[in-house]
């Protein structure tokens, strides 16, 4: 087999032509001699999905990306062999086995795009690492569950280990957490990580249809995958939340650091509710310095409206960064998708291709502790609490009365009977509270004979309304 | 003297106790041995101004930033020499001439935060650059106006050139532009790049005051220079757009080639009447791809309220990433100020300790052709025309009689009569239509004899309307 590496003149003559389209589209001059000066990034591309394909044809014009080197995928791995794909793999060595292609001395860096927390993804990585291959890969469960012990592996060994695709897909979050804010304190990070969650709450939102209709038609148009518990369930969010955090606070990420809550009982009536109390519903991934720790939460939560990451809405991602003594930083953008994920994917190899050379959680993962998850029990929240009660004099005198016992003071409360329930809905949102106060309280409530079934509580974001 | 890289007993007490510190608030673990193992990273910082200030109390403790070296400040140079500091100078060389600074071998990079796109600013950082010595600048004017052979002269010397702290300070926008987009077409970038203005137009139209007034207001706060040209006139979000634009499309920057017009005449009316229609008047800072070239200006235009931009209020900055096949990205945050710009300034000075090697405008400088601003004739546009009319019968009739001879086509027209104005304000808004027919149109417009004065015109942004 001819190597991708030793280019065909007929492959030659197609790169040339793509480079130079490419050039007269932005400003360059055309230089085509350059391409013969420069040396090749021999790169594998494990996994050929929709990422996958969409990788190979940005890297079909052998990009050098300002660097010395050329880009040249010179070997694939993928399911299917016999596929139709939109870029031609002749030119490239195929292996059935990803773990082999980490193996091959013919790549200088392996693109992980197979997936997974576990298995053929995590020895592929380890593979690679081992033998001082670099590593860009848009697996957040990896990294989100493995990264401290693959960045030690990767620093050991001098690799580089990457993964802005694996968050945010196509919107700067890696890069700018571990390279923007390093010398000032960041005190908080506030995410919404999972476009398929907030599709399915912006379409609760506007169409007033429960969450179970979303679904499924989310899960036909391509926006939710068959099985949705990591996505509905927030461990996909949970999973990006736990890189950034560690990105944003110098800590080795973690998982078990991250508490995991998902949109499951998020109801119509609460967004309904939330709606007139002037907030929305976001699945919300936030992460608080707490004294010497961390507090980081995936949960639903009540957005102000005016908050930009109310008006996050559809499948888009964002991020809000508050650092010490300093006004917050915003960034929103597409969160997945082939197109962007390729993008941020490339811009990985882009680094490599630089010979860019970081700490893989923006400083020496040995000097790093592990994320550590603080109690919540001293921190102070606004909650919204959602119950059923009977219809029965002395309904409301006993939930008041439950909430004042514990220090719970009530900031609004709504009493609006609704057709074709058996019983009295009650909603009201309390002022600033312990949790362990607001936890007592609800325990309570759920415990008189006046509430009908488990009260629901989501907390208020942390955030000062914005004025529109 | 003793030299501050050979550190003094007393201030290693110091720096460790301010590394300890730090470390305690991430996690790291404690290594107060790491110091004595790392190479200094020399650095002479010119101006001591509030930014600069801020710089030497975010390195006062000799971070590293990951590197194998750690920051020590070891001479500065400033106007006054016997001006009260927070930090203490007495160990590093004091300069009276940043450019002595600047040629000085006791400095491995040079900190250019003098202002002014020509003057010492810019003999310094020639300077410095001619002998392979780093730079990096929050100076948005002299890169603005001198980037391309300021580039050249830092990659024939091989040394790095970094300005992220000269556009958005603390939002980070050069080094997404540079790094983040490098495998996708950026089609369209949208900003507001002057906090001053922004601030000015966000106070207009919360208490419908002229400009004049909230200027000299904005002025006492210090919100706005005594001298506002730069600010109010464009010039200096023009700096910036121009260092953005060329980041985005690969062309080594040009100042020429940006269209400046300043806020000076948006009158509180073109506010109020903006607000029925549903905008907000911004100075926006506009970069289109058109053919070849870059349609790239500053001036004021009326923004769907609910397009993020238009969310974007007081002194933050914004900027909106259009590429193609890709949802937008948005950013948000602080544009000035002395943390977030020092904190911007200590992001480069971590990149260059990490010994990251790029060309200065994403591509090798020499490789790029200088910005190209391409006729906006065959541009369409949507506007806003606000003129006096004499109180006429057929005043209303020669208006619409004019528009429709160059094929200008009315989208909403509003005509109400105000108190103390002698004539009767018509407010128009168009259907896309080309400049040059606009322009006609306009012309047409001042030559009638029922129009009083010139006609006021403001572009619509290109942006759809966003739902909320």
């Amino acid at each position: 087999m001819e190597r991708a590496h030793n280019l065909t003149v007929a492959e030659l003559g197609q790169s040339r032509s793509s480079v130079i389209e490419l050039r007269k589209a932005d400003g360059y001059s055309e230089q085509p001699q350059s391409r013969a000066q420069t040396k090749a990034l021999r790169i594998g591309v494990a996994g050929l999905g929709t990422v996958g394909g969409a990788l190979l044809e940005a890297l079909q014009g052998h990009p050098n990306y300002g660097s010395d080197r050329h880009a040249v995928v010179t070997c694939v791995s993928a399911r299917s062999k016999s596929k139709a794909r939109s870029v031609d793999l002749s030119q490239m060595q195929w292996f059935d086995d990803p773990v082999a292609l980490a193996a091959s001395d013919e790549i200088d860096v392996f693109v992980e795009l197979i997936g997974g927390a576990d298995g053929p993804a995590k020895v592929a990585v380890e593979t690679a690492l081992k033998r001082k291959c670099h590593v860009v890969t848009a697996n957040k469960a990896l990294i989100g569950e493995h990264g401290a012990e693959l960045a030690a592996l990767a620093e050991d060994n001098g690799a580089q280990l990457l993964f802005e695709g694996g968050v945010m897909g196509g919107t700067p979050a890696v890069k700018i957490l571990r390279e923007s804010f390093v010398a000032i304190k960041v005190n908080n990070i506030f995410g919404i990580l999972n476009g398929t969650s907030n599709y399915i709450l912006s379409e609760m939102e506007r169409t007033g249809r429960p969450l179970a209709d979303v679904l499924v038609e989310a899960q036909k148009l391509g926006y939710a995958e068959a099985d949705p518990a990591a996505d509905i369930g927030g461990f996909d969010a949970a999973h990006k939340l736990g890189i950034l955090a560690s990105l944003a606070f110098s800590f080795a990420p973690r998982f078990g650091a991250i508490k995991v809550e998902g949109i499951e009982n998020v109801g119509s009536e609460d967004i309904s509710v939330a709606d007139s109390l002037g907030y929305r519903i976001r699945l919300l991934a936030s992460a608080e310095r707490v004294g010497e720790g961390v507090l980081a939460h995936v949960r639903p939560a009540l957005v102000p409206k005016a908050h930009p990451l109310a008006q996050t809405k559809g499948a888009s991602n964002a991020l809000f960064i508050e650092c010490e003594g300093m006004d917050p930083v915003f960034v929103q953008g597409p969160g997945a998708g082939a197109r962007p994920t390729a993008t941020a994917v490339a811009a990985d190899l882009a680094d490599v291709m630089l010979k860019v050379t970081r700490p893989v959680f923006r400083m020496p993962i040995h000097s790093l502790k592990p994320l550590e998850a603080v109690s919540s029990a001293h921190v102070r929240t606004r909650a919204y609490v959602r119950l059923l009660t009977k219809d029965k004099p002395g309904a409301l005198a006993a939930i008041t009365e439950s909430l004042a016992r514990y220090g719970v003071s009530i900031d609004s409360l709504h009493q609006n009977p609704v057709e074709d329930v058996d019983g009295v809905p009650i909603t009201f949102t309390t002022h600033s509270v312990s949790e362990t106060k607001l936890a007592k309280a609800v325990r309570a409530l759920a415990g008189l004979s006046v509430v009908v079934g488990k009260p629901r509580m989501l907390r208020i974001a942390p955030f000062k309304a914005i004025d529109d």
